[in-house]
């Protein structure tokens, strides 16, 4: 008999497990890719749909049509919950939550489950902030923000006292500054044609970060740059401006300012996926895995990481992190599948080496920045270039044909109408309207516990 | 002073409230167009969502969009509950559910909150059946129908004993026979290459239909036809087929028989919203309100009726009811316009009068059937012909020009790929992923409750 193909079970289907599973066609081994969602989250394009620029479909595609040119691969949807590294083996719930779990055995172990938010211990992130690290998040943000417009048109035909409008985004990095630089197009070029009856000057975009720049790795002429244009196109940028504590309708700072909000957007950080401590070693100050230099787990050769929760990469105190982000995580996967082959073949294993391309961001229309790694030669773009190229950048990477085309034609109207496809408020409430029990009654008008419209009143 | 202008407040912004809007403006009214959801819903192509051909965003149109053009119309999001014809206000949500409501008057009330689906009586319809009247439940739909594949596809991996797939649709007027054409098609064409570890010939989609024929109104020719080709590409029709009881697994046929289902939607038929019932007049067996041949109340000459809640027209026995369809929505919409218009002009009103343009529906690639009425000739098309009249008359009518770029290219990918876009399970449970209380608890391994899986074992 055959001796059977090594099996490889791949934990995560975003920018590491999917680089990892197709660097692995060919190698002789069978792949289970598990992920708790049928589709891969293109997430440096989530912010476009919490901002109404793309739909929920744009920058989602589904696991298996990825998979269907990788015939090693099987898909799993679930989640991984617990991790046996002695027996080799995999818990996977059945369904969400409590309840059954199956078993999946392994040889060897990539584990890519990426990152969650980092809430740096302040108080009231969790129950009060939106995090743009899922589809759906988005898609609860965009109709949060925009049934806060919806009510606040209403209190006007009411006279009623108005909500804030604001939109604090806590975090400079590129999500922070991208979401500020579509938030604030967003409320001056299209929401006042949706909205005439309201006054949007009031309705203020707060960009808060710690450290003393925007965009902390980038060139610090790209830095003042950034900070010109959202500032000029009216977003209230505050640098060194540390987050204390958060509620459902203010943010307090480290100097004791309190700034009003109706919408909070957490982008200050990120952490390893919890699932890392289920390896029972000891973890970096942001929850990752340290790793030898071929990406394997310390004493269990058959266990890799990559992508977010790797690092630091090489033992010791010299060990490299690198930065969380999609670059990284797909050259891990691929480093991965080539140290595996290595092993497999019974040859060495080589370090992992990232190939920085370098850095790009848009700030709104026409405005990006892009800067070409020092081993590249260190140029820099800004401006409609610098917008151009990170456009041109990122429809090259979204996955799916139809995915890219929609994304272009979304951006393509953007641009010549500036307009925003999908404002529409469709979260999980909508659905309550249909569903929840039997048809709405029909109750008597109580006029005493009425608010009195101030529109038109009956003539007759 | 000037005398203030009419208030006319339309609640719905369905096709009967839209085109009764667009059709006010230049009447010296002011309009105040009332919906619970902020876009308009492109009803005839949901199952499109729900057979994961569409993305959400195709079908769905913000209201503000629409009006962006109509300078008389302001738009209000929220549910009305009640209708105080004496004092002439409406009773707004101002959030779902109990608590409190606002007032709007009107001088004239234009009522098209359109239908909900009607279960007639079956027991277990409302727990166990997807409806297919908003967006939000195609998209659950969806989900669920790929869920249960994926659960499928684990069970066949662990060698446990396989759940239904089938799908039972429960009535053949146009939503169960397109749905039932695009259904066979995603189990045949697109789902194999997705699943190759399921045998998808077990999963049938039967269409139940208590009438002796699917599409009831249609000429013989065509209904012999479209059953022809559904049973061809292998739906298992069933007509004389009269639904007596649903549960979440089973479907009781009246003469006994009982079919598994894994999926069960009901497009059996529909009756007017519930909000008809708060003008407490007699309504007909649909929950219609009969209305006179103007579409006015009788007794009340400042309400008027239009769409899927307006019926009989023309008052006494001769009054004509119109099936609840767009077409019919429309006109009505205008004529109501019309009607208003007159009035405030001091001129008599004229009777509506329906002109009937034809049907038509698709069942499934290349095939679809086309029926022009007999005041236009009474030809009759099917075959690519009616097929490719059915997408022109699709994408004329959807709303927005880039939801019709976008609903073309998903056709023209389709076509030429013979695939689907949008193939994820989004719904509200995948939200609870990122924000149901902390991160995951990283529990340790049971090995007691684990099912074992049937995949590769460690070798060592």
């Amino acid at each position: 008999m055959a001796r059977p193909r090594p099996h490889v079970a791949v934990v995560g289907a975003g920018f590491a497990g999917l680089s990892a599973v197709k660097a692995l066609r060919g190698a002789g081994v069978d792949v289970t890719l598990i992920d708790q969602r049928n589709y891969h989250t293109f997430q440096p394009l989530l912010y476009q749909v919490a901002t109404a620029g793309l739909d929920a479909g744009d920058v989602a595609h589904q696991v298996r049509d990825v998979l269907r040119n990788e015939r090693h691969a099987r898909f799993r949807m679930g989640r991984v919950v617990a991790i046996d590294l002695a027996a080799r083996t995999l818990a996977v719930e059945r369904s969400l939550g409590p309840g059954p779990r199956d078993t999946i055995g392994y040889d060897h172990l990539v584990l890519a489950p990426g990152a969650v938010y980092h809430d740096f211990g302040v108080p009231g992130v969790h129950e009060h902030a939106f995090v743009l690290k899922s589809v759906a998040e988005a898609v609860a943000l965009r109709a949060h923000l925009l049934r806060r417009f919806e009510r606040a048109a209403r209190d006007a035909s009411l006279g009623a006292p108005p909500e804030s409008l604001d939109v604090v985004l806590v975090g400079a990095g590129p999500t922070g500054v991208e979401m500020a630089g579509a938030l604030v197009e967003l409320f001056q070029r299209v929401l006042p044609r949706d909205y005439p009856e309201l006054d949007l000057s009031r309705a203020q975009v707060r960009l808060l970060e710690a450290l003393p720049h925007v965009l902390t790795p980038y060139h610090p002429a790209t830095r003042a740059y950034v900070e010109r244009v959202l500032r000029s196109r009216g977003v209230d940028v505050r640098t060194e401006s540390q987050v204390r504590a958060v509620t459902a309708d203010t943010i307090t700072l480290a100097d004791g300012t309190t700034l009003p909000h109706g919408t909070l957007v957490w982008a200050a950080g990120v952490r390893a996926h919890p699932l890392a401590e289920a390896l029972a070693v000891p973890l970096d100050r942001a929850g990752r895995i340290p790793v030898h230099d071929d990406l394997s787990l310390p004493d269990h050769p058959e266990v890799w990481v990559a992508g977010d929760v790797a690092g630091p990469v090489g033992r010791g105190p010299g060990g490299a992190t690198y930065p969380q982000v999609a670059q990284v995580a797909k050259q891990q996967g691929q480093h991965v599948a080539r140290s595996l082959r290595a092993r497999l073949a019974g040859r060495s294993t080589r370090p992992f080496h990232y190939v920085d391309l370098g850095l790009m961001a848009i700030v709104g229309r026409s405005a990006g920045v892009a800067e070409l790694s020092p081993a590249l030669g260190g140029l820099r773009f800004r401006g409609l270039l610098g917008w151009l190229a990170w456009l041109f950048i990122h429809l090259v990477h979204l996955p799916g044909h139809q995915n890219r085309l929609r994304a272009f034609i979304g951006w393509a109207f953007e641009w010549f109408t500036y307009d925003r496809h999908a404002r529409l408020i469709l979260d999980p409430l909508d659905r309550t309207l249909d569903r929840a029990g039997p048809p709405p009654p029909v109750a008597p008008v109580d006029r005493d516990a009425l608010a009195v419209s101030a529109g038109p009143q009956p003539t007759g």
